[in-house]
């Protein structure tokens, strides 16, 4: 599901009872990704390797740079020495994922500006025209369906089984089936790599739901929103304005899926309870 | 703690055991914060409101902008129009806090691009000289006292309590007092809110301990190290650059502090284990 270098073994002093001992303990990997979209640098995402293309994807769908797979023309992932690297030895390998595209959004808000542990979000407050996203899909969930969709995405996380460092994301659809989980170390990330992976695919996300392992804020809602994810669940609670989004742009939130009961924010039509 | 205007009531509806039903929830309030400094906007924090100037200084200080509260000429905060809103009416309460300050180190990588649901890190990942920072106190902190600080940092969040919709931090001393606890949707947020009310108070971070909710990332070990705090803890996990920040600047790193255990992985002198 990730590449093999998402882990890694560092020697710790565990205290138990007071009392310490040198132990082995597997830690998840976090490095530095650039990302470029047609030679310009947008960003770059502090992220647990692996998906790495698929991430970057994920990223220029869920921030309005693109809306569908025919606007991509390459995407290439370069380990060759480009892109920011942890060492400084000649030849050390880097960390690049570059796409290039046509017809894309304004993409100056980015300008290689930021670091982010899967943070995403890089809008001004008052730069994001919601009224111009609207997800109009007409997708029924059965309520029993979701009820098991947090349990198929803990079954998908691996990396967190065993170094409990990262959050998941997942993409479902309405049969239930689980279609793609991605882990990552920021949250943001782990959505844009399940995105990514189902766009590269050329799939649409007009009859799928997406379930995170974090919380329902507002980036998290506007990377749905964008991706035209009719959608959102999480175990965890949402935002004030995770709902105002989720509202506004026609999202479904369910938040608090837990057990046989959840809450929905927004959207309730979807789950069959006009 | 926090303003009264950190949660909002919304209607839901509420699925259990299959049926659903109208009810109210109690939800986190998220909206963005300008901050400036010296006149210019640094950053849009995405955050639960409430601390919004301790958020700011707090800010200054574990991005590296600041190094003392000495440098604080001014703190302010206004909501009298300026600022991002939530609302189009004219005259709608606006969030800015602004900071005067002198011998401000170089802000430029900010210049007010990003909004963030309290993700710190608007670095470009080599423009980070770790060199540069180096934690040397040679504070010791009591095993047994650090096993009762998530107990403590739990105490202090009743907006989760009510929302499950928060991430905490808290400041305590070596005796294992807790000298603040700070709450806010974005974990980045809660540590900044913390560091910036002792910051306030004129208090050096030299024999204090950090606690979170959250993981020990690249980001959160960095603003530790750039505030002089000697010692992060958290019952979660570190990321492997969160490891080696911590190495590198000298910051004592605890995770999995839960029941009597914690490991240690980096600077376990400050827990008398050389």
């Amino acid at each position: 599901m990730t590449e093999p270098n998402d882990r890694e073994e560092v020697e710790v002093t565990r205290f138990s009872s007071g009392a310490p001992a040198e132990v082995t303990d597997e830690i998840a990997r976090e490095e530095p990704l650039e990302v470029r979209l047609n030679g310009i640098t947008l960003v770059y995402l502090m992220r647990l390797p692996g998906d790495d293309v698929e991430l970057a994807a994920g990223f220029c769908l869920s921030e309005g740079l693109i809306t569908c797979y025919e606007q991509i023309d390459m995407v290439r992932y370069c380990t060759d020495g480009e892109g920011p690297s942890l060492s400084d030895e000649p030849g050390a390998p880097g960390n690049l994922a570059e796409i290039t595209a046509h017809d894309v959004g304004e993409s100056g808000r980015f300008e290689g500006r930021v670091v982010r542990t899967g943070c995403g979000g890089a809008d001004l407050a008052g730069d994001v025209d919601l009224e111009g996203i609207r997800v109009e899909s007409g997708a029924v969930f059965d309520p029993a369906i979701l009820l098991k969709v947090p349990g198929l995405l803990e079954d998908g996380q691996p990396v967190f089984r065993k170094t409990g460092g990262t959050h998941g994301a997942g993409v479902f659809d309405s049969s239930g089936e689980m279609l793609v989980v991605r882990e990552d170390v920021g949250r943001h990330n782990a959505v844009d790599k399940a995105l990514g992976h189902l766009l590269l695919k050329g799939m649409s996300f007009d009859d799928k739901g997406l379930v995170l392992s974090g919380r329902l804020s507002y980036e998290m809602v506007l990377k749905a929103a964008r991706a035209g994810v009719p959608l959102i669940c999480s175990v965890s609670a949402p935002t004030s304005l995770g709902v105002q989004v989720g509202r506004l742009t026609g999202v479904t939130l369910v938040g608090f899926l837990r057990g046989d009961t959840f809450n929905v924010y927004s959207g309730p039509q979807r789950l069959g309870a006009a």
